[in-house]
């Protein structure tokens, strides 16, 4: 059952990528939800772990009646060479067709390789920002409502709030 | 929807770990298969690249009426230093309770992180045998009757006979 | 001899460091100097290498009537995944029980993972800041009276100030 | 036949590395132009990639009437440790005795291994700068002049405009 | 001037190396001989650096009276993931349309990714074996008249058969 | 204090290895003890975390009576590429002036690097082996009388043989 994929950090997965699978799964029989930094966490850009993030999807999709088994979430892990991250997302997920992207340099780096990028719609563009959700986190401020409740539950449960506060403030251990 | 956790290669997944999964299911809310060794292929150890295994995995499921919602696959690529092997697959899956395996090293390595580790029956361990299996699949042999005919139809699509010949013979560009 | 870690860069150890080993040592049986990002050197971040700065510490600790035997100098080069860190510690130190430090993140990091973090006072916490110290040494300043005369000994053997001045001037050939 | 070392990111190779060539070749047998940070491409301070680089120079140094046959041209990937670097260097460069740059970490770094280190004498040096020239790139504007004609031939046939401007605006899929 | 790859670890480059290039010059406008595993050395597999193999390469050709313009000789760093080995090699060369190599795994690694993969004749196949070059140079043998006197000179004057007979006793401190 | 350097895995450091520091604190002010191959563990090889071996060396230095004062014991990751190996242990230790070991590859790569090496005299060679201390572990029999005790004591409160005895036996999940 070949599909589209759609990659991304997902720092954290929000309702704008949420209306983004619902586009691809109304075009592509499965999509493939690359997790992409997979090996990063606890820093400002990427707080969240691939397990983590996996999770947020998995209880995102859940919660929101897609059906799961046209869904299967990734994670890639960075190679570091730009020349080589096609090859890399090749060898990790399962077959696909056609990629989903509004990212300039991940729609080269597949054109180079053969593929079709398509564009997916943006769903509240100003809203629904990765970015700006993670300094909200940082700072206690309204995030809540641009995740799905379910998804709001589990990083509760992780007290992402404290996490995001602390990173976004020292630099940690590894530099 | 917190699962046990069944770790493998899967080169390739093969009936015996289909009956593992299938226990664990009957003990378990979900389970997440960690797809180890992620980054490898193309040797005589590791034929099948993370995203091909995990084509294996989800059409042997859904081949065989497994819930796929109960099923979280996940690629693991190696991080080459056993002490820090448990933190990698932790940072890569959603949470996990209990660990499945009877892989001795991976028992002392889970058990030393404080995790329980339970062993999983072996659904006729003579026969259904990942070894085995590629080298029949490097001379031709009767691998197609130990895996489920979706996965077959699968690896005859990627002439896995021919690479399997290939890789069993030759040391490779990268030694 | 179990005792309790302390971890940093020590980019370079200073007399601010010095308290706080003399502290730890006024609570513990011993003391376990982990030098973090232990592969890094001649960069603005982490001008000297991990052996450059375990000589700087022993001369320290020596020049200081530290008693030598109830510490450990440990260099340990950082792993890249914050996940995957404080397995990495723990591999490369002796046993330890307790962790002194003052970061944020390292506090989080070795509490997700079980262990106590405890505060070390700042002794003159305006004062004795490793990066100012760097910039004091890239353009000539005040650095020495901040260092114990025997690791201002050693670094002038060094001729640190050219090394400073330089690599705080040019991206260099890595970049 | 043992030459001088010439070692840059050439991201581009533009008409003042060329004229460091001819210098150093009017001192010396043979020159080694090392193509350092062989590794990464497609970022805004490392475009393209080695073999496109060494493209380039070979198109410059033919197109320029320079003798091929006392030039090598030797992707080094980077290490990621400078201490270690100058090793690295040696290992993937043919022998050489003489280190000939204008780069003060280049030079403390092969001083300290033992080398002796020459400047080159800059050519037009508010003029050749890769940094701009790679700005120019993205703005489409005046790089044309700064490169030889037959690497701008080569530069025009991968599309390098479109390139610039998509990697000079988006962080890319490993951020 | 786009040519004909022809991939090795050329450990060392020997006179059937030499007829492969002469093979390929005469079919193709240049060739780039791709130094494969560039980043051993000092083991019974890759006993010469990337510089040295490169050196003995050019001594050679130079040596034969090849045009060394028509040559490029490119050191090739292994990945260690053989899925994205392609993009590698693709990304340190210059443009090549052509893969030329005997090898298993070369050929379905490149014909996977696109390319055309012809064989080369093999010079006296049972001679000109670079395994048994390297056993010949630990035990003191005969390995002399099977490379080019010019490569030989040089192997002499870096005392390769004191290093064979080494690494060919002892495991080394890496291990 | 400028001293010897000692190189090994001290996998583990046995009372063969106590021979030979003290040998070195005869003719040196100071030794460093370099623990290689340090970021290895539960391997048949490498059985022990660098931070265990340090420990081991620690009690049985500290049980001896030796001077810890004028040890300095250092865990040096391995760097994968022999040429640079002898970086990365300069990287890692405090300044050293001359390299004590037995091992060929050591030898060579050390004096192509300039340094003087010279040999440990054996203690009891035909007795104190790493690899047959191993091999006992794994079997129970009778490796105590080999080590210091106070590293028996140690080696026993993390169950070594229990460890020795899975490694020996499985793969392990990086396989």
């Amino acid at each position: 059952m070949s599909g589209g994929l759609f990659i991304g950090r997902f720092q954290p997965f929000h309702l704008g990528h949420l209306e983004a699978v619902k586009f691809i799964l109304s075009k592509e029989p499965a999509v493939i939800i690359a997790v992409g930094s997979a090996q990063y966490s606890h820093t400002p850009e990427n707080p969240f772990t691939a397990g983590e993030r996996v999770e947020i999807i998995q209880r995102t999709l859940r919660g929101s009646g897609i059906d799961l088994t046209r869904c299967s979430i990734i994670p890639v892990p960075d190679i570091g060479e730009h020349r080589l991250w096609v090859s890399r997302v090749i060898s990790f997920c399962p077959p696909f067709k056609k990629v989903y992207s509004n990212n300039g340099l991940v729609k080269i780096l597949f054109e180079e390789a053969g593929f079709d990028v398509e564009p997916v719609p943006f769903f509240n563009r100003q809203v629904y920002v990765a970015t700006e959700i993670r300094k909200m986190m940082a700072t206690g401020g309204g995030w809540r409502t641009l995740l799905h409740p379910s998804a709001v539950e589990y990083l509760e449960s992780i007290d992402c709030e404290r996490r995001l506060a602390i990173i976004m403030k020292e630099a940690g251990p590894d530099r």
